[in-house]
């Protein structure tokens, strides 16, 4: 009985060790604003959030989707004498997660987190580094740029801006022409989420320091487009508005204005989700202008390789033929309705793809392990 | 009596009747995010915030600072039966205005806003167009680029971001070389702030499609910098830390990088608030780098022309014949302490410069001013 209290009181006063040792060895994470200690991320990817409310009467983390990397919560924080909220999650996954704060039942950003378009408005957002992972950091290698364009839209009778990733040579290597890759982001993001949830340059940047990819431009439009004379409030995500402003604006554009490869041999359209099925019909409308489709986590949905997409790969021999690259991508803990249907219904109609798995859900880790094995692909021989 | 009670009947019907015109007319402030009716403003620049949280207690607007444009607040909101909770605040100035909620006591972002990196945080703002000026809207006008950098700074160790705007040929005209405009943010602020907060690419690319200032580079980068070997959380606004990046680091990176006019004649420094400090302080410590130099509500406070800046601008004689331009803006409805001072002990010295006063406080809208009229003079014979 003494010893069993013995152990107990050791066990405890090591415990208290251990932990205070993971606290020390804690670090903020990487999407904090400067200076901000919280929320900490631990060696082993246990997560402390915390806040000063001293005069609200519940506090809450909400991980934003089902499928989150933080898990589903909400979390209730736990208050302290002084007015501060804490709570800390198990171990969670590497990747980027979107959350919340719920102050009072109030759905609100974390002021410690650097804010992300998601979900139609500023989120908050975690990123949990990846000890194996390091092909999306910022490292020590040339880097290209990303180059925020505004122009104005025939389409939409609108200013829209674009992003366009050069690679590093761009302005030194005057003489060369460069594919480019269209890039799309998913429901609810804009077109500034590959350059900071997606990471698109520092991948781009490390791919070609390795000599893994072909150098290329990356152009990132915002997918919500509605043609001129439509409701000034109203958004879409029809393929086809923004499948003109591809068309009429973006393309020539790009064309005009960057040393590009200007013909379908050299342009790939691909994004993720929503930006996956915007990819999808675009391209696939527009052989003319593109010969590569990448697709990652959207696949088209009771997919019939006779009809779909106005039967534009009804013949197989015709679509080898035709596309250098269809590619899709999907995370294995993704909800698999429609996943291996879509990819067994273009084996047994024997289209060639590329189907790639990744661990994970519907998330950014996932897209961006999908654009590393995509770029690596894109515009070979 | 009876009129009277007629007559304010009437009036009522009236006023009310008026208040839906208003209503009507309303239109959702342009640092909304789509699809947001609030903050809506109204054509006398009233303007209604209005959020959902049903389960709080209080909720209140707080513009930051104390001589914010939308006045001083904090301003309780109104709840109504459905949980809603608005208010209506009288016309308020135009220009950019950080502002906060407050739930139940907790300081946060409004959903409906856009965030912009301001008072060391993700921070909500409100754009209030000025029905008189156009100078920093989106035109249809050519558009210059505005490039995300990142490099590794050898000053901190780290990989650091520089934004730099290039004018709307400068991909075309390639025989070309342009003058370097550095310029700096204030303090809580980062290098995102001049294209978000200022505007800067569309007050050059306007200015440019009118001839109205020459084309140049503009290169802006974070103000904050710690020494490598520094605390890791240590932030500092000294300008040696700074001044050194901008020597070591940046200014070789971007002659390295760009066509530029790689002379002191063809480079200037600039800044407001804190960055107005540190481009005085780098600036005239390295006459061999820079040759103009624009201070935007920012003073040497206590001023001596014989001692300060290491008597830097001692001899007038030589100060004159050294600096093509110094450039000195304020807002009126500053704080006026240490204001007519520099100014005066400037002209008393001798010491040729540029004062340049505009309505307005310690505000974006005063320093869009200042790049506008600073802009044009620079780099002129």
């Amino acid at each position: 009985m003494i010893r069993a209290e013995v152990m107990l009181a050791v066990w405890c006063v090591l415990g208290g060790l251990a932990t205070l040792a993971l606290a020390a060895e804690g670090k903020p994470a990487p999407s904090n604003v400067p200076g901000r200690e919280f929320p900490k991320i631990f060696p082993d990817l246990g997560v402390t959030f915390r806040v000063k409310a001293p005069d609200a009467q519940k506090v809450q983390l909400a991980p934003r989707g089902d499928d989150n990397g933080l898990g589903r919560g909400p979390y209730d924080m736990q208050r302290d004498g002084g007015g501060t909220w804490s709570v800390l999650l198990p171990p969670v996954r590497p990747g980027f997660f979107y959350y919340e704060l719920v102050i009072d039942g109030f759905r609100c950003n974390d002021p410690n987190s650097e804010t992300f378009y998601g979900w139609a408005q500023e989120t908050s957002g975690l990123e949990v580094p990846d000890p194996k992972l390091d092909f999306y950091d910022a490292k020590d290698v040339p880097h290209g740029e990303v180059r925020a364009l505004w122009y104005h839209s025939k389409v939409t009778g609108q200013p829209r801006r674009a992003f366009v990733y050069t690679p590093p040579d761009y302005d030194r290597e005057l003489g060369r022409r460069y594919p480019v890759l269209y890039l799309q982001h998913g429901a609810g993001e804009s077109e500034r989420a590959w350059s900071t949830q997606g990471r698109v340059s520092f991948i781009l940047d490390n791919l070609l320091a390795a000599r893994q990819a072909l150098p290329m431009l990356v152009v990132m439009d915002n997918g919500y487009a509605t043609r001129a004379g439509g409701g000034a409030q109203e958004r879409t995500d029809r393929a086809q508005d923004f499948g003109d402003v591809v068309v009429t604006d973006l393309v020539p554009l790009v064309d005009s204005r960057y040393r590009t490869l200007a013909d379908r041999t050299h342009r790939a359209i691909a994004g993720l989700s929503m930006g996956a099925m915007q990819a999808l019909r675009v391209g696939l409308k527009h052989p003319d202008l593109f010969s590569a489709i990448g697709g990652f986590s959207g696949v088209e949905r009771n997919f019939d390789p006779a009809t779909s997409f106005d039967g534009a790969l009804a013949d197989a021999a015709k679509a080898n033929a035709q596309w250098r690259l269809l590619w899709f991508g999907w995370g294995r803990q993704e909800n698999p309705a429609g996943r291996m249907d879509f990819h067994e219904k273009l084996e047994k109609a024997g289209i060639r793809h590329v189907w790639f798995e990744v661990d994970g859900t519907h998330e950014w880790q996932v897209w961006r392990k999908h654009l590393h094995d995509f770029a690596q692909r894109l515009f070979r021989d």
